[in-house]
């Protein structure tokens, strides 16, 4: 259905080292929590509690641009230091994100939106952990 | 393992009067072809006939650009002409791309590449015949 | 101050055929506007009749994200029928969000993104009409 | 010309505690590095010695992409944390991205591009040292 394992497993090693099935798992985690982090601002935009989702609508937006960063820097070839920075960034941003929408699980979306953060946070601690030091 | 449409099954609409299986299968054929391109990019970059490769290597980021926007806009609540719009930039970079990739699939990650081109392609001109007029 | 008309003003045309001036400053007018619409949906979600201003932070992210985007293509070496499309696509975008700013200039954020939408929606209609056909 | 300073000083405090000059100060130079590193891997890719310049537009890409969320990120009330990793993170693309254009100073496009990037580097740590700790 997607193409990020074939397409990885295809190209030249984007860090060197690094094991290409953690790098395409991080990379689909990571547009895949872009998009919902998209999707659950969008759905807290149409809620009758707004004012209580202020906080999860911005996190939502910061999660959604350093996921999308970050699905970008680790398709491609890198200095192994900028793909630790941003990798911790994301994870730092998926897990503020996820403890938010964690708080109101009685809303279908956030409760997805939690999952899908928790997901990309796991994926891009893993990739970290294998980063050659 | 993606949650898009999950995520957009239990949102509000974000365009009245559309198929919401139409639309999360968009958002995952935009987000994919936007991870595909940055990819093929990069391994462009990493072929001795570079020089050859240059409008490849454009038309990928381009795609990879027009991609992600086309992802976020319809994963929110939105103006029909501003999605018409956006769609139609959107398949018309995917074709531009897929044909590219399809002069040189000699390259395996340019056969790839083409191929989540023409299914981001497709997907957005499904969604756009389906718009409300 | 900003580097892009210097840098454009440097490059190869990114569009043959296009004047430089009008191009540097339709990416100038694009990163100005993305980030002014940026800001603005944030200091939208802290306003107290936030309720009244979930259309204008719609408006806000789907212009800044078509405006990063247009901002990046043009930089670009660039099919002109892509140039054309994402550049309606770009004007389209900034003139709603306008409309709806100018709809509450009595907040000053919505009043200074109002001015910097209309900005981009110009630079781009200009550099549209310059486009070769 | 330029509306980033006027939206910030118009606007709730984006980061509680920082100077709202600094942040504008940074969100500029990163929109505007942004664009200048766009327009220099766009020119690369013009360059007859396409082959030694590789690195340097994998480095023009991943530098656009950073600066493009950062500028995004320091718009939109923060954790402090979530700053601090992301400003992190460009700074050190900025000073990698400087470093590999100022190998090439021949090139008027790379001489440039340098510039924004030191520039970006410089707004990058100046608002991370006025950061609350």
């Amino acid at each position: 259905m997607t193409h990020a394992r074939e397409m990885l497993a295809s190209s030249p090693a984007p860090i060197p080292g690094v094991d290409t099935a953690l790098l395409a798992d991080a990379a689909l985690a990571a547009f895949d929590c872009a998009q919902t982090c998209t999707a659950c601002a969008n759905a807290c935009l149409g809620e009758p509690q707004l004012q209580d989702l202020v906080r999860c609508i911005r996190l939502n937006l910061h999660c959604a641009d350093l996921c999308d960063t970050t699905g970008r820097l680790i398709s491609r070839q890198e200095n192994p230091d900028l793909a630790r920075a941003i990798l911790q960034a994301c994870a730092l941003a998926c897990r503020l994100c996820a403890e938010e929408c964690e708080r109101h699980t009685d809303m279908e979306h956030c409760r997805i939106c939690a999952a899908a953060c928790r997901r990309c946070q796991e994926a891009c601690e893993q990739l970290l952990a294998s980063l050659p030091t």
